[in-house]
């Protein structure tokens, strides 16, 4: 640990408490950052809702410009806290980071750009990594890797569901006329899937009674349909609990992220990279 | 047991009638509650429906008044017969009883606020405590546990719901227009959570193409989703279950509750409040 | 078997035919019956469309009138074989049977009494005798021991439903307005329960804001609490499915019904009724 | 393998690559042909979309007519190199085959027998065998072993639910009047499943309070009967994975299809067809 302090200096103090979250400074910075995010994500909420912004417009522009400020640092600071800055840049976080800041200072140049802020509702994302700093961490790697497990069922199941929409709403768009909503076979595979599924709009419901047969027919099959899943998930879940308990209580993972190639959980005691083989 | 009767007097033997379930009078304190607080609570529903208040409401009045009286008295003979009252004015049923009550006198003085009544549907959650007679109570407390164990998968379950209806509601208001009812951002979120959950209502349903086509993704992303809670849960009894088997028809708990903090599930041979130490 | 076939004579040998399935005229007699009640089912059901009735009313009628003198002959049939007529007679299946053959005489004398004709649906509960017919039976019963075992738990589950239902139903009906069909905290209570089984119709729909985000609540709330039943049947079924294989296989019952008291399934050697003692 | 390559000749090539995936060629065949069936799939739910249909018919008819002509002679091929051409022809998939051939060269001779075409939907389910080719078949037959060994039980279930619609939509109709939608007892059980199984449009809804009233019983009854088919389902795939461990990795089938009598699923080391006993 010594020597590549020394090494790095400043921009390696940088990356700790920007990347991770082993440093107190580290958990600080996270959970501000983690308050801004939301706070930003709500700002343009509240724009969005016309009475709010007609009445507060100048105070939600404020704090606009405040929030965009920090995260326009925090990009930069990202940038040349890293030891290879394309990878961020061009990673799906850097993606993101970079248009949830520009739209604001484009705003300027094109009307109307300010609409790609709503891209910072996918800045939430990295709320996930945020959340390694406590305990649910440990729960949400179980639910991924039962569902993980169950992913070849699951795709499965997903393209017999499919295909069953295309032949179901194919046979409902002959069965039906366009006023009752079934203008086209796609609307239909749309109204089937929304039957299915149980969502049941009923913008788009049938009229005549062979189609409210079928309609009958599709609805008592997504009933039966939706305990396919559950059950491919509560076995897996009931499986991985059990392995769990054996062997999985072993390697201790930890927070901090490659300062090269930015992967993620690394053991307790690694001192280079898994991935890049650069040292932590 | 002899000891703190002759110390505490009637004041005592009022606290076991309305704290405790013990003693037959106990028992029959608890079931004319039981009566009164769902007749109150039909009271304030029949007095909702227009038709019905308009025939009858003189004949609902006296009811009401009868039974205000009644948890009147409830309320003051709660706080005489306890050792320390505020611990339960302050406690979370002290001030629903409080509230349940005194909107009926608050009326003569403030037009509208017998409104608050509707309070009282929250005083039906003390059935919990007088459902403590009847053997449901092992079933009951068998389903909290398991959801108690469950809790912090579930929570993460939520979290990453309600992170995905936000991203999935912005990308919808960016698609759909206002005709179709995605007027803000918050009201696409709504309508995210409406389809996702499968509840459906069809007062805002997507209009163009690619809004149903992202829909439909969402819908079967919902299909899916509610299989992990379900997994989840069923994991969770299968285990308790099993658990509850071996070790757990050892600790008998009684319905008494501690006269000084009101605490509960003290043991069948318990001599001491679990929580202040003061004698049962 | 032989001292009794002489005691008892045509009677003897018309109750078998009716209530039982052992022999090949009883089983052919339940299966003209399964057939006709169906064909009598359906017959209400045509004639309450009404393009249907216009046109095809005499037909109909005719059925209508074919059928009920079958069901007048059967009825009569089942009083006089069975040694205690009233036990028959006051019994939730013969009053059905009373209640659907009686009404198309009683629409000579009292003009709509016809209505009553939809009782006939009813009917269709007496084909789960019949299915003992079918190896179905034995599935139904592990379904149905599997469902009493989780009753208890059940029970508590639909409680605490019902008890937030009114809660949330009567916080909604102080929130939303009567424009958006919140009239009466009984509406609204509908409301939620609509909402919380993930039904909604969209007819009463939530318009403010904070309606909506309550209403949000109640979806995710109910889209945890479907997983509740799900994890209580499920854990029952596994265990059922368990005990089964062990000691269940062993007693044998038989579509026999006593002749003096109705009662069914009874071992397949039994030469006396469980309830009443008499004779099979 | 030797002699019957010699035996059969050009007609033995042409029916391995069309009918199994074992060759390169045969591989190559199935997927240009599954990738063809979607394009075709897509250009009739196109064509039914009014909009595109009039800006670009004259491009999707031509794409039209070279799918076709494809098909056709996919449809011949098939034909000529099977030994016994009417199980072919007779089959499933063979009759579906010649409906998506034909309505093209029909459509000069009968206007609008090009409806027909949308019976290529059905063309879909070939995928399935397509699919063999890829790791997912092992995953989809395991869960069709789940869903065959818990057929009965959902067969019960079934009927318990309809029996459920019909008294419950009977019930309906005679309580709720026609302005509410309920105009027949047909409709009303329509209305019944659709709530039953928490799809609910809100084209119907009831309007009366005990129609309500008993539209919450029928939702809180549909709410806890979804866990039934769950319970089966999972309980049988836990089942199930315990079994596969055991003793089913042993028999490897392949994808070859008997050039007789088109029967498949055949072992791997399988000489002579386990069906018709030809050599495969």
């Amino acid at each position: 640990m010594k020597e590549h302090k020394v090494q790095s200096g400043w921009r390696h103090r940088l990356h700790e408490v920007i990347y991770e979250a082993d440093t107190p400074a580290g958990k600080y910075f996270d959970i501000v950052l983690f308050f801004l995010i939301i706070v930003s994500v709500l700002l343009v909420m509240l724009e969005s809702v016309d009475e709010i912004d007609a009445k507060y417009h100048s105070l939600l522009a404020t704090f606009e410009w405040i929030i965009t400020i920090f995260f326009s640092f925090e990009y930069i600071a990202r940038i040349i806290s890293i030891k290879k800055p394309f990878k961020y840049i061009f990673s799906f976080y850097g993606i993101i980071d970079f248009i949830s800041t520009i739209p604001l200072y484009l705003s300027y140049i094109f009307a109307g750009s300010q609409v790609l802020l709503a891209v910072r509702a996918f800045r939430l994302l990295r709320i996930f990594r945020i959340l390694k700093l406590v305990k649910f961490l440990g729960e949400a790697s179980q639910l991924n890797a039962a569902l993980k497990a169950s992913r070849a069922k699951i795709a499965v199941f997903i393209y017999v569901v499919l295909i069953l929409s295309v032949i179901m709403g194919t046979v409902m768009y002959l069965i039906e006329s366009d006023e009752a909503g079934f203008t086209s076979i796609p609307r239909s595979i749309y109204w089937t899937i929304v039957t299915l599924t149980t969502v049941g709009y009923g913008d788009i419901a049938p009229q005549t009674n062979l189609g409210q047969f079928i309609a009958t027919i599709i609805m008592i099959l997504g009933y039966g349909i939706i305990a396919v899943p559950t059950g491919i998930v509560t076995v897996e879940f009931s499986k991985h609990g059990k392995k769990n308990k054996n062997n999985m209580s072993v390697v201790h993972t930890n927070t901090q992220a490659c300062p090269t190639c930015t992967a993620e959980g690394h053991r307790d005691n690694a001192k280079h990279c898994y991935n890049c083989g650069d040292e932590l």
